[in-house]
């Protein structure tokens, strides 16, 4: 049976590139070994009092968004009942990252170990943080493992060596599917440089994608100004893909998987645009190609869904219309549950409104069968999940007959004939 | 008369607003004050030196530029030659941005004062860098005035009241047009610290645009990694735009202009969409909207064209192709002068390539009244010069009564009417 629906009636196999998992920050103490308790009693006053702060601002939307929401949001770190809201959205599985209270963060992994590791100062603590997430983590994905892509926390910045014993005790974690870095790597060597070598080659060997999720940002450089936030943490969030490529990372591992997450996807066909150009593509760059020699093999624009992929969550309607350029294998859909920015619980109201126009074989793609490539997620095991709560063509209201133009798609990348770029040599 | 083309033999105004002019480094020495010759003696030995690396790798590139533009890269200096050279290239105006040697760095100011004047530890040899260079500048533009666009280099993050200072210096002198500020400011105040707010002031008092001109950026993150650096250059140099108006200068200094220049315009168009959609559009940023309060009264997009400026250079046929979504009013086009990234000296020919099909109207102000608007060039100075020596509708190729589409050009900017964004209350 094919997993790209033929009638209206057979449903899509989806899987959420991006979801969250994480405990009450104080119910992470068990996971914590006891000589890091003091540090965490300090962490948890901060968290609660940022609490307190954000309620006296904003009370109305936080106490609505928590009331309503009270039993959904236990998914959080409750395997039972996030199945039952996977189900309720028509999702067979789920990736899932840290910090799941995205509205007033207190269920953060300790010391800020997941979204904003890379401020973190102290690598005990980093690590600490991290390992207390992981062991949570891999408890929860251990129910239904199959429906489970755990991401767990790993502060390569912070230390090498260490770094490569988590990946490896990851790799053995049924449900855990991929690690996540640091955003930022602030004072510590920038992930273009060779120290690195050593995670990306675990990283390869596990066959564990690496992630960036945003979030993280140089808040210090934004004052109050919070536009500034906003206008820049998907940059920051995706720089890390240019530094791997261009530092020849996928070249020295070329099973190296690095996935930029919630961080949306409009900017990759301008960066592959221009990245491809610098092969080549003219007279304004002739004086720089030959400085590439080396680092790629092949396009840049290539590397996107081989070595490149993003986890654009509730993708908008123009992303959408550029789903070809971009890849649809390369780009992910991806609920964002349990925050409140994203589709739960009203993911098929969602899906019905922004897929109606998309053909099926793309719509199939996009919401699942690229991320079971990435993730490694067994669809003899889905089908049958998706085969009771799935989306169908008809539901999303989707005319079951139609399906990608392969010219659309051959000229997409329009760049290519335009500047007539060539792979290097 | 109008200034627009209404008969194929109508000239068109060029005013490049991408060009840069500079003395050999050593001929900055009698500009600079006798205290700073022994640093000056160590900085020319190591530009010295940078030469003979570069020639040690590239030589034939950089002595065939070199030997056969002789006579022309004179003109970084000498007014006259460069009045020969913009006549020959059809250009009757243009901008002028220090560091005219892009090949091996030789007419660059004293100690890197120009595009990498972030990078200067000493707040004095900054300013002294600086200062020399401006006063050279300002010789070469009292000559044909009308015809130049000078920018004068202020390096506002190492002193607030010395910059003002100098902007009143510039103010004064005829033929500046502008200021360049560093485009990063490293371990200094950020550009939305309100420690600026007397550098706006003087500026938007002055009518002299602000400019970053891509360049700088962090080298030391990058390794020998030259594809890092071309991937994120145009972002450090356009990112000062953002920091201006999410932190609400542009509100505090209605008169301010920020122009960044040489670092592309494909970018504006979605940053547009994605700014204006914190202003309210839709879910995914309900939280956010509330948070920019006070910052801006207008909509993102709508500062484009009064506030925020782009001397795109020599625009690809895709910026081209986008011109509506980014603006006429926004994008300004410039040969690069003398650099042999730019179209200089076969300015006729690439413009006939790029503009065969672009209506009259548009080209009119790519080419030069968007750019006499933002810089205050007298157009009937200019006319009698671009009467002689401009290009026509006819030697570009193309069809005289083609103008622009006011449909295609209302709707350009498709996220207001998708996302139904309004401005701020």
């Amino acid at each position: 049976m094919s997993d790209v629906p033929e009638r209206g009636s057979d449903r899509y196999i989806v899987i959420s590139a991006d979801g969250h998992a994480g405990l009450a920050c104080e119910d992470y103490r068990p996971f914590l070994e006891a000589r890091h308790h003091p540090a965490f009693e300090e962490y948890l006053a901060e968290r609660m009092a940022h609490r307190e702060e954000s309620l006296k601002f904003n009370y109305d939307y936080i106490m609505g968004w928590e009331t309503d929401n009270e039993e959904g949001l236990k998914g959080a770190y409750d395997p039972v009942v996030r199945n039952k809201e996977l189900d309720a959205d028509g999702v067979a599985a789920d990736v899932l990252f840290a910090d799941a209270d995205a509205v007033t963060g207190v269920a953060s992994p300790p010391f800020g170990a997941g979204l904003f590791a890379g401020a973190i100062d102290d690598p005990e603590l980093a690590f600490a943080g991290a390992r207390a997430h992981n062991r949570f983590l891999a408890e929860l994905c251990s129910h239904t493992p199959h429906r489970r892509g755990g991401i767990a926390l790993v502060p390569i910045t912070h230390d090498v060596p260490r770094a490569v014993e988590e990946i490896e005790w990851v790799a053995a974690q049924p449900g855990l599917r991929g690690i996540m870095i640091p955003t930022m790597w602030r004072s510590r060597p920038p992930y273009g440089d060779a120290v690195y070598d050593p995670v990306w080659a675990a990283c390869a060997d596990a066959g564990l994608p690496v992630h960036t999720h945003s979030g993280e940002a140089p808040m210090e450089e934004y004052g109050d100004h919070t536009g500034i936030y906003l206008a820049e943490v998907v940059w920051w969030a995706a720089r890390p893909a240019w530094h791997l490529l261009f530092s020849g990372a996928f070249e020295r591992h070329p099973g190296l998987k690095f996935v930029v997450t919630e961080a949306a996807a409009y900017w990759a066909p301008d960066l592959m645009w221009k990245w491809d150009q610098y092969m080549g593509g003219g007279h304004t760059t002739k004086k720089m190609a030959a400085l590439l020699q080396g680092k790629v093999s092949k396009l840049p624009s290539d590397y996107f869904g081989t070595n490149l992929f993003i986890g654009a969550s509730t993708m908008s309607k123009e992303e959408l219309r550029r789903r070809y350029v971009i890849g649809t294998d390369v780009v992910m859909w991806g609920t964002d549950y349990p925050h409140p920015e994203g589709t739960w619980p009203h993911t098929h109201e969602r899906l019905r409104s922004d897929f109606g126009a998309i053909p099926v074989d793309d719509t199939a793609d996009l919401l699942g069968l690229t991320a079971a490539h990435v993730y490694g997620f067994d669809l003899d095991q889905l089908r049958p999940i998706a085969a009771t709560i799935g989306p169908s063509p008809d539901t999303l209201g989707q005319d079951a007959s139609l399906r990608s133009d392969p010219q659309a798609r051959a000229t997409a990348r329009w760049w290519k004939a335009e500047y007539g770029v060539v792979p290097p040599a």
